[in-house]
């Protein structure tokens, strides 16, 4: 009797442990937030506005009834529609080396503030970092930080997921904004 | 002999045990598929349509050739691309407070039939949720109810993942539409 | 005591184990990347010209300034936004049955060569399978294959995450492009 107990209790604690773990396996809860990877860039901007054709990285492509392709609308922009293929460095200076490109496009969506939807990836072809990471969200630029998703991500990046804060590093005018990134990734492969 | 024994036994169970646990965790194969949170909200688009510049809370922005951005065009709308930011609301009636907006956009993309592909945001700044839920996905509004993936969160919404079964509650010609969000995570942190 | 010793040392390997696992699921890294699902389909885009309505599965809908949605815009088509309804075929044959739709958009995005935006869904309605896979990123489609997110899914393809591998398989002019979709699931509900 005396023999049986110990192994006996170390079962029953077994089946405890192995079963919270079940428990957690099936529900997807997550103990505390620590990113597995952990990533700061810089984006670069400019706008088409009609003059400036040979150093614009984005142009407006879609807009409301009341706007055109050329000059951003009013009412915060609404509807505008722009596409961007940004060059991405690591330090906030537009001339460093580029170690990627920010591509894809947003839409300012809201008639009363400045807000937009964000899709876009950083794709890498550098000798640090090869593969793409996708973005999706809202970006609500007038605050100072705002969070979007990371979706997906490919090569380097395989099935990443997580958070990128993103901030206006610098503006000028409605031409140029510098943007920066604050990529935590929870999801690592 | 007989001393030993049990503890083989268990030792024998345990590898099994871990070995099951161990596969399962590299195939990511699921158990079943019980929400971890559960939330309903709905939202209301009104179209602008050259009349309603006041109250509408959504453009078209891209149009096809055949088309402009004034009136949806013909064909079920084919190549109608609208940008919204749409008050959220607990229940179906659009004069009750706002406890967000839905903003992003989606692009009629069938000649044959209504159908669209939708990409938005929740943003939630009330006292109950604060943060956002990204959303991407095929809507086939003329069924009755039609699925669109969570596909992240941010804030409350921290890492997201889960399922959004879209209806039609509601709607008046081409110009109001009040759709019901029945959201189902299966990812929370 | 030699009794007592082997329970003493299986519970220290143990608590080794379930610490080990325990980390694992907090980091959530992940082993070798075998897929969980595994599919090929081929799809079919036919961009409206202006000649060609009624054979045309897409069409611009969005253009730069310099640009219009009748015809593909000069400098690599930037800024050229196109919303598609693809039939989806099991072989590489146009006039094979369809076992589903591709829809979505993409987005031109890059003056010095061909590189576009996706986001898009794949709707499946047949006796195979029911339910949707959602995609998005980037696709510079000079390149022989490239790497897009399936970032969720309905249906049978309940909360699926993975990568597909686009290619271009054939393509006539910019008129006609079938592509290649090598999807590979990682995550199976």
């Amino acid at each position: 009797m005396s023999r049986k107990s110990p192994i006996t209790n170390l079962l029953f604690l077994l089946l405890i442990f192995l079963f919270a773990f079940s428990a957690a396996a099936k529900s997807r809860s997550h103990g505390p937030r620590r990113p597995c990877r952990h990533l700061v860039f810089y984006f670069h901007d400019i706008i088409y506005n009609g003059e400036n054709a040979e150093n614009a990285t984005a142009a407006i492509v879609g807009a409301p009834a009341w706007g055109n392709t050329t000059i951003l609308a009013g009412q915060n922009h609404f509807g505008d529609m722009v596409v961007f293929d940004d060059p991405i460095t690591m330090d906030n200076n537009l001339h460093s080396p580029a170690v990627g490109r920010a591509q894809g496009f947003y839409i300012y969506d809201r008639k009363e503030i400045f807000t937009a939807w964000l899709g876009f990836s950083f794709v890498f072809n550098s000798t640090e970092h090869r593969g793409s990471l996708n973005f999706a969200g809202a970006d609500p630029l007038m605050n100072k930080t705002r969070d979007v998703s990371v979706i997906g991500g490919t090569g380097d990046f395989f099935m990443a997921r997580g958070i990128a804060t993103l901030s206006t590093d610098s503006f000028e005018g409605e031409v140029y904004f510098r943007l920066r990134a604050d990529i935590k990734l929870y999801e690592c492969w």
